[in-house]
């Protein structure tokens, strides 16, 4: 049945009991005849306690100590995970990243994996054992520990699975998968049983928060099959894969939200080349993402252009983005800090027309004015008035039949 | 002035604040102009911590995956000192074991030193730098983890005082130095402003608790002059020199005690070659670890043999002895658990007589019967009742003056 990789996150090995029962999840793999390569994230709160000492002792600690720090609270993770594997019975080992080696750049705190070797893990499971890795975290040419930033248990998983070829990388969370939408806002919403990266991609980064996204990408580029599953083990999950099914898409896999967004524009922007930029500029050049982008069709010689930024970052943005209109002899600037963005995803966007006109007449009946538009192959985009967001969310979910399994 | 290595031990470090007066010590250091490589313990009671989390998932955790365990909290403590240093302004940088490196044998859990690399922390020290390095821990040739077991961040210092060729090794520590004998049973002990390793390694095996005893051999071996400090940095501590004092050693140095000792004594021992050995090899085969043996003169063609060992093993010792009494013939076995043993320590022994006469003499005068008696050139040990120690330790220090600086 080949090789698993099984990742556990902080939350599922939280405490001794909850180790022990990750362990138990690994060895019902195990007894299934699979090869297991056990991932695990420091343990509960362990990181942000870390974080806290550093805090009270350093405004400015340092990346390379921060990550020396850190990196410690996945040591302990796969040392106690490797013990309760070999109470069960199993030949177990801990692994730090710097011992199998995962190899990284050298930007601590965010390191990038250049190389996996797997001759030593390869030996270990070939005699049979289940290697335990931690997580988040690599070693650089020069012997340096790198992490790879909140959430890196996951990239980790996925390197591995890669390196190893293994048929499946499963992420164990505390979730049992990837949701039409938030289960909280539409108690209608329902697990997917796959998606696809393109889909998981679009949904982690509007909102839907159950995988790192850079570790979905990892997946996608090396084609490694991740499926988010219950901490249990019980359940099928949601398969997260390359390939789109055999049985036809639904038009709209899923939801995504997010409260916290803002909204600037600028009026009278000369029709010129070189205008956009200039107002953009500073505002990246402040590192503000960016995230929608939507300028009109020229009109007396003037557009206006609209973006939208983070909440938190509004106030900023909107003083960067003056600047920029004076300079330019732009017209004004507005703002607006209560809207929320509301995609809907789905690869069967591609080949179905009309979507949007459906998700635009949707919002009309509801009675809700819709903001800024941006489009993607595969998701539309809106901004709406934050007290609005729930009931678009529902009304655009009940209307593409996300809950029903047999969606077209 | 050169370099210095400074240890602090896990009470040195054991919270945040107590990190930062650690770090306020190594920087006075730093600007009386010497360069400083700094060794740190694991905070607080963060092992026991962590042993007990190991406790709770497995009664046989093996001792790779503990070293994997245990040597974690090195790594938090290093990275905090790091930061806490580069907030006083220094250039600082933490280094795990297996980055310095400190290879090791492969014997987890005890294991030994066998080299240390200098070229690494070498260049970091000339570039004017302090390295913060995680005591107790190494590697071995496999890029396994391994600890040299409990107070191992002494060994780490002496090991790279002596590899670094520092002045000085400061283990800097909840006492000032070191005693004539503990203070809570002798208000008139003195701290010592010196004394020899060979005395040193005699209280430490005798149950001063201040230096883990292998370090102070280490120390010995390599003629790193070790000074044991209070924590704040202040004061001068004990310096602890293989070369003997220009001035007159005092004869007696230091009276060490132990309370947890038990004597057998076999009887009707057939007096030929072997028969000792008949009695204390089972013993010993079970691991229980054998202190003073004595053995009277032949009388009858029988000999009566003693031995003491630590109160944990005296039934099981006894039990063992018995057997091999009954093979051998011999008479019968008897034993006592509630003996102490007091031992007075000193250098100066060597060139003085009549040491143990006084020592009797003190003994008998308090009304103190004394048991069984082993000596070495420079230590005489003595077991009593333990209901009789205090008043013999107290007896002993008033009478070889340990209590006045200029004793001779």
């Amino acid at each position: 049945m080949g090789l698993v990789v099984q990742k556990f996150g902080g939350t599922s090995v939280a405490s001794v009991d909850h180790l022990r029962r990750a362990a138990g999840v690994v060895a019902r793999t195990l007894a299934q005849g699979r090869q297991v390569v056990v991932v695990v994230s420091a343990m509960g709160d362990a990181t942000d306690r870390l974080a806290s000492l550093a805090r009270q002792i350093s405004t400015s600690p340092g990346r390379r100590e921060m990550d020396m720090l850190l990196s410690s609270g996945e040591q302990v993770s796969v040392a106690l995970m490797a013990m309760a594997l070999k109470a069960l019975g199993h030949d177990a080992r801990s692994y730090l990243g710097s011992q199998v080696r995962i190899l990284t750049d050298s930007v601590h705190s965010k390191a990038h994996i250049r190389e996996v070797e797997t001759s030593r893990l390869g030996a270990y499971l070939a005699s049979g054992g289940v290697p335990v890795v931690a997580g988040f975290q690599g070693v650089d040419a020069e012997g340096e520990i790198t992490t790879f930033g909140r959430g890196g248990s996951d990239t980790t998983a996925v390197a591995l699975a890669a390196a190893l070829g293994a048929d499946e990388c499963q992420i164990l969370t505390d979730v049992d998968g990837v949701y039409t939408t938030d289960p909280r806002l539409v108690p209608e919403a329902r697990r997917l049983d796959r998606i696809t990266f393109d889909e998981m991609i679009e949904l982690a980064s509007q909102g839907s928060r159950v995988l790192q996204i850079r570790a979905v990408k990892f997946a996608g580029q090396y084609n490694v099959p991740l499926r988010v599953l219950h901490m249990s083990g019980e359940g099928q999950g949601t398969l997260i894969t390359y390939e789109e099914s055999d049985v036809e898409s639904p038009v709209v896999s899923g939801i995504a939200f997010n409260r916290d967004e803002a909204e600037i524009t600028v009026t009278g922007v000369p029709d010129r080349p070189g205008a956009a930029a200039a107002i953009l500029r500073p505002v990246s050049d402040a590192r503000i993402q960016v995230d929608m982008i939507v300028m009109n069709s020229p009109r007396d010689g003037c557009v206006d252009l609209s973006f939208s930024v983070g909440r938190d970052d509004f106030a900023e943005a909107v003083a960067l983005a003056g600047h920029a209109a004076v300079a330019l002899g732009a017209g004004e600037v507005r703002g607006n800090d209560t809207v929320a963005k509301v995609s809907i995803v789905g690869v069967g966007m591609r080949t179905h027309a009309g979507i949007a006109t459906r998700l635009f007449e949707t919002l009309a009946d509801e009675g809700i004015n819709v903001g800024m538009v941006s489009t993607s192959e595969i998701k539309i985009s809106v901004l709406v008035a934050e007290s609005e967001m729930e009931s678009a969310v529902r009304a655009l979910h009940r209307v593409f039949l996300l809950d029903r399994p047999d969606s077209p």
